[in-house]
Formats: C-alpha cells, structure tokens, sequence
C-alpha cells in the first residue's frame, strides 16, 4: 500500500537586484532554498534545505536512503506544509529504536548527504548489483537528453540535477540545491512506482554533481549499476564502485567521457567518439 | 596558550586507470579522500571525509565553527593518526554538555557543512561585521590570484577551495573534497594566528564554491566581512548575506563579477570592467 502524499508546490526561483562590474544593476534568477523540518511520528528527525521541488519524494527517499524505513508500505502519508516548513511523516507502525538509530554521524564529502547514519558501509558488501550494460550510443543518447532538459540550472544556476534513466530514455528529472536531495527525490519517487517497473538493472543513474561515496552508494542500494557525471569522481567513490562493481562513468560532456570503474558494463563504440 | 598540533601528511592524490571515449587507456589523477574520526577527550564526535592536507587544522575549524569551542586555549592537543584515521582532540577542562549540544541535526544545502548543531541562526542577528570595504581593483587581483595558484584542483579536479586575502594578498589558500572543511581549515588557522593581525574588517574570503546560507554564516563567524565566489548564491546564502550587512560578490571570472550584497562595501571602478 502506497503513502498518501500532499504536491506542495512552492516557487523555484526568485529574482534578486545585483549590480555588476559595469556599476550597472542587473536583475537575476536565483534558486529558491527554504528548510524542511521533517517530523516522523511527530518526532523532529532532521531539517532539510531544499529547492522545494519535490519536498514529498524527498522526504520519502531521504527516509530509504538513511534506511530508517526499509519498505515504502510502512509509511502512512507525508504531508508537507510550506507555511510553517515541516513534513508531517505518518508511519504505519512507528520507527523501531529510532533514537539509537539516527545517533552515529559521518560527515560526508562535498555535497554529501551531509550526514549518513552509521553502518552504511556495512551494507556494502552485501548488495549484489543486477547484470547490465550500456552502449557507447544509449550513453551519447544520455547526455544529449540532459542537454536538452529544461531545468532551473539553466535559468538560475546554482543546483545540482539528477535523472534516471532506463536506457537513454529519461524516466526523471530532479534538481535541488544540494545533489544528495535530488537522489533522495529520485529514490522517493521510484518507491512509489510499481514495484516490477524498478526492478532489473536496465537503470542508469545521472548527476550533474561529482560521484562521491555517497553517490554511489545511493546509486547501488537502489539497485542501479551504472551512474553517469557530467563532474569526476573522489577515491571513495572510485573504491566503493569498484569494489560494488558499478560502471562509473564521469566527465561525460558532448562526445567525451571517462570510464572509472566497471568497464566491462560499457560496451564501447569507439568509432562513435569522432562522429557529430 | 596555543594547542599543540601535529602536522599529519599524506599523498593528496592517487592516480588510477580510466578508458576514455576513443576506448582508450587513459591514467589520471584524482583527489584522495579519507575518513578521519575525530575523538574529543576520548568521546567519538563525527566522522569527516576529507582530503587530508591540513587535518589538524580542519579539526580546530570544525570545533570553532560548530560553536562546540568559543576559545583557542580550550583546547590543549589534536593529534592525528592517518594509520588509523583518528583526530585526538584534548581539551584542557571538557567541553560542557556536549552531548546535549551536539543532539540536533541541520543538513543543509549541497556542499554545506552536512550538519550544523542547532542554535545558529539564533547567532546571527548577534554579529556585527567590522567596517571594511574592497575596491573593484583589488577584487580584480584577489580574482587573478586564484587563476595563478598552483592546486590539487588543476591536477585532479573535484574539489573545493577557499581562500583568506588581505585586501589583495593571499594569505592562506586550502582545499578540500568539501568547501565546508576548506572553511573550517581556514578557520583553524585562524585561531592559530596572533590574534591582532586576525582583527579587523580587511580580510576577504574566496571561495570557489556556491555561497550558501553556511559559507556566510562561516564567514560572519570569523568577522570576514566579504566574500567572493566564482559560483553564484543561494536564497539562503543571500538573505543572510543582506540580514549580516555582509557584502557578496559571485560569480567572478576574470573582469567580470555580480555583487549580490552590501554593494556599499565595495568600491567600484567600472572603468577597470574592460581594461586588459
């Protein structure tokens, strides 16, 4: 059974006065930030700054990500009230032994989830990636689909974006100002599809911001085995892609890119690389 | 009385194998990123991921600007252990309730800090910014002095760094996988100098990252009264920066720049906007 969720909309941007280095004034767009204090069980957990694009999917899949809810039918409804900036978790059953729960920190790199609850990489070794691969010419047909997406980093700058893909065909689109947020989105909404359309490997995974650790360990607990970057990667996120197996691929931009990790998922096209 | 520190080094990148589009072997180097534990009077505080280069420094920054130590003297030791990953901090009288100040989670925006322990925001409207302005020529030579530096970032890419001018001298420039713990190292070293020459409003601070809410308040924190970015800002980052008086100045590349803040800090020269 799926969670009831509210669609708080709340505009993306705002224009701001700036004066430039002609001394003239110039009038621009700059992303929206508000917090988001989530409450599960009205228990405050954690506040969030976010775009407010997709503030239910967020909350969703930052639960997933953190794994204080293991099965999307535990939660009830998420409901998310812009004037007053909080998101009203309801679960099922209540979250066992939260409080010891949510009391280890890592601090991770970057724009990192910020800060993951303890025993993530415990996980690691446990998950088993499906078989899947990806041509030189889906991946081409990836950057592409992104270049063309209209997004508020065109309009404003200053957010991350994330998609998923299933192939080269672009199943979603989310950005925030921090890039953990937009994978949160994207694991939140992939709770709430079908359970049979998420399943198989056939996914790939894209991020405007650099493949941390974090990244990738996202990307691999919801089961996607290859992630794409417009940005290079850190040690952490090279070792845990190796180590998992994933294909990591960064400074994917035109008809460029660097395969890090998990070359055996990518089947090159090289004769591709010279064509326009 | 000053902490005594050690001075922990360790490689800043590895090199690793990559294929590139043509479907060649191709060997780059990328960031090196570690986990460093860090233990106050033997009690685990929080993990941080970081690059490495001024660990100790990192850590006393971490504890300034998390408001955890409000006085260099408190603090007697930080040794650090690569071979473990450890930063022993020993303090000379404890820090008082400690537990209790470091219970309450903010996770803001992409690269912020990750978590800031509660009460910040209360801080804010305490502070008052020193007195201080920048001309548009020293701007031009903070901005020029940067694209001279030699950096982790021009070898290897993904990582943040920030800088502290004197008007138009550099005087300390750090990078890191995240810009929260380049700041927080700034931080450190400040507290590291003979507090007189880190009074006073001529400091300006440079970072290559987005200016949000947290490098703002990091900056105000340390009575930085400027600060530029070759990224653009935030909502949060600009509200703040109008609320402190703080003048910001982003996206600054080569002649150009947009101040989005506290225009009256900063002298401008629109004649010098086309000069070569």
């Amino acid at each position: 059974m799926l969670p009831t969720l509210t669609e708080a909309r709340a505009p993306l941007t705002r224009t701001i006065a700036t004066v430039n280095e002609r001394g003239e004034a110039e009038t621009i767009s700059i992303p929206a930030e508000r917090p988001l204090t989530v409450y599960v069980d009205k228990r405050e957990l954690v506040t969030l700054m976010t775009l407010g694009a997709r503030p239910e999917w967020l909350v969703l899949g930052y639960l997933r990500n953190q794994r204080l809810v293991t099965d999307v039918a535990e939660v009830e409804s998420i409901t998310v009230d812009w004037d007053v900036g909080s998101a009203a978790v309801k679960t099922r059953a209540g979250i066992e032994r939260i409080e010891e729960r949510t009391a280890h920190r890592v601090v991770t790199t970057g724009c990192g989830q910020g800060s993951v609850f303890g025993g993530l990489m415990d996980e690691v070794d446990a998950i088993e990636l499906p078989e899947a691969t990806l041509t030189q010419a889906q991946l081409y047909g990836i950057v592409n689909a992104i270049r063309l997406q209209e997004s508020t980093y065109k309009s404003a700058g200053s957010v991350h974006g994330c998609a998923l893909f299933r192939g080269e065909e672009m199943l979603l689109f989310v950005e925030d100002v921090g890039r953990h947020n937009a994978i949160d989105s994207i694991a939140g909404w992939m709770w709430m599809q079908p359970p049979d359309t998420m399943r198989g490997g056939d996914k790939v995974f894209y991020t405007t911001g650099r493949l941390t650790s974090e990244m990738v360990i996202k990307s691999a607990q919801m089961g996607v085995p290859i992630v794409v970057s417009r940005s290079g990667i850190t040690q952490m996120g090279h070792e845990l892609a190796e180590r998992l197996g994933l294909c990591a691929i960064g400074r994917a931009m035109n008809r460029r890119f660097l395969c890090y990790s998990g070359v055996e998922r990518l089947k090159l096209e090289p004769g591709l690389a010279e064509a326009r």
